[in-house]
């Protein structure tokens, strides 16, 4: 067989099959990329065992078959190649890799040591691509990290009829996003939020096409298929955890906010949860922080609203900043109580809300 | 006391102090920022206890004095100023930092534990501070890493009378680098590479003062001060080990060897030098390498001169490139020998000269 591709197309399909693939990995075969030649394109996919990514591109192809390479090697031979274009050729156990005058002959593995992918043929739903990714990446740092207890982990994504909603919790902060429903397709997953990133970085352009089954939620583009394994377990429910009352509501701009406690957490106390304090008053919002090195403040003018008149309460300044990151423009942070969960989001915008919980500050 | 400044005039002054100074150290004191308050001046100090630095900012001081802040903290607070201008207030015990709505209070340390730092008054030599910098940058890749013997760790700067020469070597490969004669300065130093990593970031611009003794060198700067420790023992006798005779001489672009070296070493064998092979006969240069993934090759057109007809030789391809990072335009390569050290310079410019020294392939 004998292929010429653009180096570019190349490299960026690689790009999105590659950086999925363990280097490492206890189970053999999982390193490897596959290449499947039909007669009209060239197809490469891997896994890492939680998400499988296929891609294909377009290429005038002279034979078909199926070969495996160490994609990390491939990779890095196609990312340094010279000239704008690349031929492929299978000689024996060896794929001949030429640009200009460089060439490489790289080692075939039996394609039957990599794994064996299988994407479905038909699709229930679909969604505008770059929507889906942005609303994914706006909920996820929300999920938690490795030490909490697994579902926490997980990005939910709610296929109603009337929206696609993707939320994310780890008991002490909570995000969600909303979207356009996903015409045809209904019902709930959850994502690893691990896998929402690479999910977040394939969908650029165009629609993709959705269906799920109880294991996996499969999605497809002009070029690509995925196949992400969805996480067992019950998601909290986190319509019950927002407040629906706030005593005391201001409005100021999200990067004044982001800014400002910025700032202030420099001195905030790492080994205490990084503690800063909120203080609203008069239309004044002061932000303090104080720690082994001394304390910072920092006063910002806010547009006050609600039944009380103030109110003191402070959070994790890591929590506060995260939350804000999805935020830009007009900012309403809405106060439930001291102890209770605070709101943030746009005033003008209902598509997304952030949730944080105050430290208890005893 | 009360200062006035332009937030970006500290900044700039503090990120020269602030890298060389350790965030943890077991000698209590070397964490600290030093500031020297003078009628007309802010100086700010630190050491790593083999480099000092010292920077002055002009200033409209109050009142003179000397207090001392952990140097990391009081960067961080600095760097996240929402102004353009700063103020700083001594009071009591504490260091006071406005900008704008915001404000910290530091904790401040007395200053007695920090190392006191002690700068020579008169200097013997000048020379162009960029130019002196570039000359240290340009060879000091070929000095040694942790685990040769303390010497090779070391940049050798020869101020001769006709000439300044900057000289690296680990044994493997050795670069020099000329400069003009630092007039009325005279001798030989040897300075820790890390801490000409540091120096070549500090000389930016104008002229540089030099002097030393047999200890430490000393430069000085519109606004900057610095004392860097000098390693004491023997240099290598560098100018014994570099042939003058080379059966074989190549001639061509510095960036298409780098290249085609970067391209064809994805599969030099790690484990084994990271070997790339070099045959040059008839104007053509052949690079290969081979590992266990496979084989790649790249032929170069060159100008070939010379005795002999061809050479076949092996080098660890990172030491090829290495010394190719400071040769741009026209490149000369020179092979004494298959096992003798190879020179590469450019052959319009005779300030600059690398040498590699070939794998035994045997």
């Amino acid at each position: 067989m004998n292929v010429h591709l653009a180096k570019k197309a190349l490299a960026d399909a690689l790009n999105h099959v590659e950086r999925i693939i363990p280097s490492r990995s206890s189970n053999p075969g999982t390193n490897l990329l596959r290449i499947d030649l039909t007669q009209d394109a060239v197809r490469l996919s891997g896994t890492n065992l939680e998400l499988d990514i296929e891609t294909t591109i377009p290429a005038d192809v002279q034979a078909t078959g199926t070969i495996a390479v160490p994609a990390h090697v491939f990779a890095q031979v196609v990312r340094a190649l010279p000239g704008d274009d690349v031929t492929m050729n299978v000689q024996d156990t060896e794929l001949e890799v030429t640009s200009g005058e460089f060439a490489t002959r790289l080692q075939l593995v039996d394609p039957a040591n990599a794994p064996t992918l299988a994407f479905p043929d038909s699709f229930d739903g679909t969604l505008p691509a770059s929507a889906l990714a942005e609303t994914l990446s706006r909920v996820r740092y929300a999920a938690a990290v490795a030490e909490y207890q697994a579902i926490f982990r997980g990005v939910k994504v709610e296929l109603g009829a009337d929206r696609t909603r993707a939320i994310a919790t780890d008991g002490f902060r909570l995000a969600y996003a909303d979207l356009d429903a996903a015409s045809g397709l209904t019902g709930d997953v959850i994502i690893p939020a691990r896998t929402v990133d690479e999910i977040a970085k394939v969908l650029t352009d165009g629609d993709v096409e959705l269906t799920a089954d109880d294991a996996q939620l499969s999605l497809r583009t002009s070029t690509t298929r995925i196949n992400a394994k969805l996480m067992d377990g019950t998601f909290p429910d986190y319509q019950r955890v927002i407040p629906d009352a706030f005593p005391v509501t201001i409005t100021l701009a999200a990067d004044a906010l982001r800014d400002a406690v910025a700032r202030v957490s420099v001195m905030a106390d790492k080994t205490a949860n990084n503690r800063v304090d909120l203080f609203v008053k008069d239309g004044t919002l002061q932000i303090t922080a104080e720690g082994a090195y001394g304390r910072s403040q920092e006063a910002l003018t806010v547009e006050q609203e609600g039944s009380e008149s103030e109110i003191a309460l402070a959070y994790n300044a890591k929590y506060l900043t995260d939350a804000l990151t999805s935020l830009d423009g007009k900012l309403r942070l809405s106060f439930s109580g001291a102890t209770s969960p605070s709101v943030l989001g746009d005033p003008d915008d209902a598509s997304y809300l952030a949730m944080v919980v105050p430290l208890r500050t005893g």
